[in-house]
């Protein structure tokens, strides 16, 4: 079995093959956009929304939340390189969703190893030790999502940095049917 | 001509109409794996390194850092869903390349408005005003691209929140060729 380095890098000179005139791409979004979303495995914004690259800048984390940092790059993302329409879209089945900041830290006190995935995983095999680390944190879990994504657009809306000539949407990704949904009240237009 | 978000729900109709058994998808990551790159519109990581849904958490940022958030999300996906590769991938071309912290938010005091992208360009006809705010904030711009990567790399290894049995490898992206490399140095393997 080839391992994972190998794998990428063979993936990649496949796509390298057809890569044709994607070098001469630009840096500033084709679509003016910026997507903020969640890491989550099941998701491919560039699927699931309809972009290709060169459209739509992509900004990801766990929960999709609007982190600090996720406000720096969309900041970036306006002031540098023009977009001008940003949709916070987190999704269903989200691991973050019912997660607590406690709950997390103290998963994390015990071991820093994976929690047992399936009872057949032997990921647990291995055990390393823990740290407290893990109660300084902010891990932003998710209480409601509908409330999460309205929350995330109206922080992202009152930031400082954030110029009141953008719009911002709020929706949310069914992880089971790959629908997207606007949120009630998440959204907030350009003045 | 169609605005953003109806753009958007059109192109999710047509994905959903071919969504077919990936709502069965679990949540951990297939291939174990996790890669921090950058929001870059032209970086499209499901294609350059070849996975689909279900396989692999994304994490993006400006400048695919390895900011506070990005280990945050990191450390959930290991403890919680189980990845254990980690590939940095920061890429030739990025707009925080040559960027300082102090120029970033000299031009946020002056306006939160676009710059100026292309001579052609009508963004800054509307300027709204500016905030120095900017000088609070760590942009995280990058000054030597190799060394950013070897950097980050490290930063991971060395978090007290990251288990040992993670191995990081980092790369960049060449968005003239699509060519991933490998960055000499920028690796820690799993003890």
């Amino acid at each position: 079995m080839l391992d994972t380095l190998t794998e990428i890098l063979n993936a990649n000179k496949t796509y390298v093959e057809s890569f044709g005139e994607k070098g001469k791409l630009n840096s500033p979004p084709q679509k003016q956009m910026a997507i903020l979303t969640c890491m989550d495995a099941r998701l491919d914004p560039a699927k699931f929304a309809g972009f290709s690259e060169g459209d739509v800048h992509v900004i990801r984390n766990a929960g999709g939340r609007a982190s600090d940092d996720a406000i720096r790059s969309l900041v970036i993302s306006h002031k540098m390189l023009g977009t001008k329409f940003w949709f916070v879209i987190q999704h269903t089945k989200c691991g973050m969703q019912g997660a607590t900041n406690d709950g997390i830290a103290q998963l994390l006190e015990e071991s820093l190893e994976t929690i047992q995935i399936d009872e057949n995983s032997a990921l647990n095999e291995k055990r390393d030790s823990g740290s407290a680390e893990g109660y300084k944190v902010d891990w932003l879990p998710i209480d409601n999502l509908e409330e999460s994504v309205k929350n995330d657009v109206f922080r992202i809306r009152n930031h400082p940095l954030v110029s009141d000539t953008i719009s911002i949407y709020g929706l949310i990704y069914d992880v089971e049917s790959g629908c997207l949904k606007q949120v009630d009240g998440a959204i907030s237009m350009a003045k």
